[in-house]
């Protein structure tokens, strides 16, 4: 549960971003913003934020529930919730209504455009605003960073366990099913995005869902997990040797790994976030792997597993002491395999803290 | 792994839908559509479909799961997705595109405005579209109502099997995690939502997250879970008795079975969803307990846990054989308890068929 005063403070940092933007109302719709304004952790609500009010619209299922875990003036609404907050935009006599521009979908914004007209009164000025939450989120409280070290702690202790019970010959998806249950056990709200176990050529896929296959001996066998604790999310990678691996793949773990420490050592704050993607792209030129790394270096994560910045070729976001990001470099290779190696990382005050304490040696089964 | 000639009479199926838009390209974004149409099962894509092509972007960490998956033309984009997408309209010379109106978000249609001209030609006419391919979704085929079967029955062992392990005194995070270890274990790729393991007074909110507390004696336990199988979602609720019930909580165990039993009762092609909710409500009124329903009866189910038709009070969608929904309604009364009864079942030609196959009466462990 977030402590109201830090749900205050939020709200309040909101407000000075939105200054320059000339609103007097602000709608909330993304769940993930609304979570970190209002602390309300279920699956439906709209937040309608003015200087000095804060009002919370959800549905019945919610009526008990949002009164324990918000401080906001919670308004349980039957029918649409975006009728009931607009209802409450007329009576606070707002004129300039702003709203998540890259959260609304169409629907909703032509739902505003119809309401947004009362009988002898002029329409309310509605204003798109881009990312006002997302990019007070970038930037971390301590709170919120002793909770993603508890999240990533959790991940490292749930891939140790799992290890443990593995033997060759287990499937892909029996070891993703330990995972996920060893994170549970653990104390996690669950995973954070759908655990990836692959082996041998499926390595290969970046995004490879597990299948039945048996994780077999003599190749690469790549786990990509992450646990949500207490709304936060945690991200690691680890490529492993099931027994003895070619010179080539040895090669490609060592380019990887390299790149990836490269990549950590350029974070810190006022650093451009292409620098840090640069950094590790650099090492990997070297190996002449560069073609074979087809994706960004890393992205933020806190309350949703992909938040800014994106550490990527054109990412112009300048580091900041707070912010939490991953580094993922990796190397695919169709038909042989694949190698990425992820930890996440806190940006400090003078360079980084990596989060992470799982080893990166590559470890053989 | 979707069939192509499935896929392919889908998209067919698809165009006849959109006929009298008179659109000569659509715009597919969401990622449940795209798939029920490409086949495409990554975490980020756009379809492009017109009367005799059917494109796919997508990025380069899918280049080679892409053209496995799916039939589509792939076409691998570094950049905007979207941008790559507006192309191709171009080049096909499409003069009328559709767009999924809710599903795209303001910021994409706005990207739509500005990319559909091209110098020396009249701009591109953007025609928002509701719903078409969630029309087509809710009538499920025989292959699907196989795989949502299949999902439906590996739930009901999953919750057996947690069942088993379970004593009095393990928390509700205990439960929740072995019913998704055993969920994963017998083959699903996960939980099709959060479960949701509650008991005591905490089985009154509807949505709760599970908790560390113990699970005591002579108290209500509510256990809400679904799991994903090759992409399909499977939805049941149970409320058990852990050790003896009051009189009360016996009571309101009773009015929610039979109301649970009437609302499935009703459920047949040509009535209309509303028909079905208040069947439900019928049955909780004659105890008294009408105020204490406070969401509607049910959802269809699918490639998502919640899709058409919506079994609520005011939906007017009549029901067609094919067509997958859960049936769950509920009672709760605040610091006491809640119970909910929730089964999946397909309509068939006459009536329909309770995919389900968990027992309903009350379980005392």
């Amino acid at each position: 549960m977030t402590h109201t005063s830090e749900l205050q403070l939020r709200r309040a940092s909101l407000w000075a971003a939105l200054r320059t933007e000339r609103v007097d109302a602000f709608l909330v719709l993304a769940l993930p913003n609304l979570r970190y304004l209002a602390g309300f952790t279920g699956s439906n609500a709209v937040l309608l934020v003015t200087e000095d009010r804060a009002l919370l619209f959800t549905d019945p299922r919610y009526q008990t529930q949002a009164p324990l875990e918000s401080d906001c003036e919670v308004k349980v609404a039957k029918g649409s919730l975006l009728e009931a907050a607009m209802s409450w935009v007329k009576r606070l006599h707002a004129t300039r209504l702003g709203f998540e521009r890259n959260r609304i979908s169409f629907d909703q914004h032509q739902f505003l455009l119809k309401e947004r007209t009362t009988k002898g009164r002029p329409p309310i000025r509605l204003r798109p605003i881009a990312v006002a939450v997302e990019r007070l989120r970038m930037v971390k409280s301590e709170t919120e960073i002793a909770t993603i070290r508890t999240a990533v702690g959790l991940n490292s202790e749930a891939f140790e366990q799992a290890l443990a019970q593995f033997k060759p010959g287990d499937s892909e998806v029996d070891l993703a099913a330990e995972i996920e249950y060893r994170m549970r056990r653990l104390g996690a709200d669950g995973p954070s995005f759908d655990t990836i176990v692959a082996s041998g050529p499926r390595t290969a896929l970046p995004h490879a869902h597990p299948t039945d296959a048996p994780v077999s001996r003599n190749e690469l066998l790549l786990i990509d997990m992450g646990a949500t604790v207490a709304g936060y999310a945690s991200d690691m990678t680890r490529t492993l040797a099931v027994g003895g691996l070619s010179p080539k793949a040895r090669r490609m773990y060592r380019a990887v790994w390299e790149s990836q420490l490269a990549a950590i050592e350029a974070v810190k704050p006022g650093v451009t976030c292409h620098t840090v993607d640069r950094a590790a792209r650099r090492v990997l030129a070297r190996y002449g792997f560069e073609k074979l790394f087809i994706h960004s270096t890393g992205h933020g994560l806190g309350l949703e597993i992909h938040e800014g910045p994106r550490i990527g070729r054109r990412e112009a976001t300048v580091l900041e002491a707070g912010m939490v990001i991953t580094i993922e470099p990796g190397v695919y290779l169709e038909g042989v395999g694949g190698v990425r190696i992820e930890d996440t990382v806190a940006v400090t005050a003078n360079g980084c803290e990596i989060l992470t304490r799982t080893g990166k040696e590559l470890r053989i089964l």
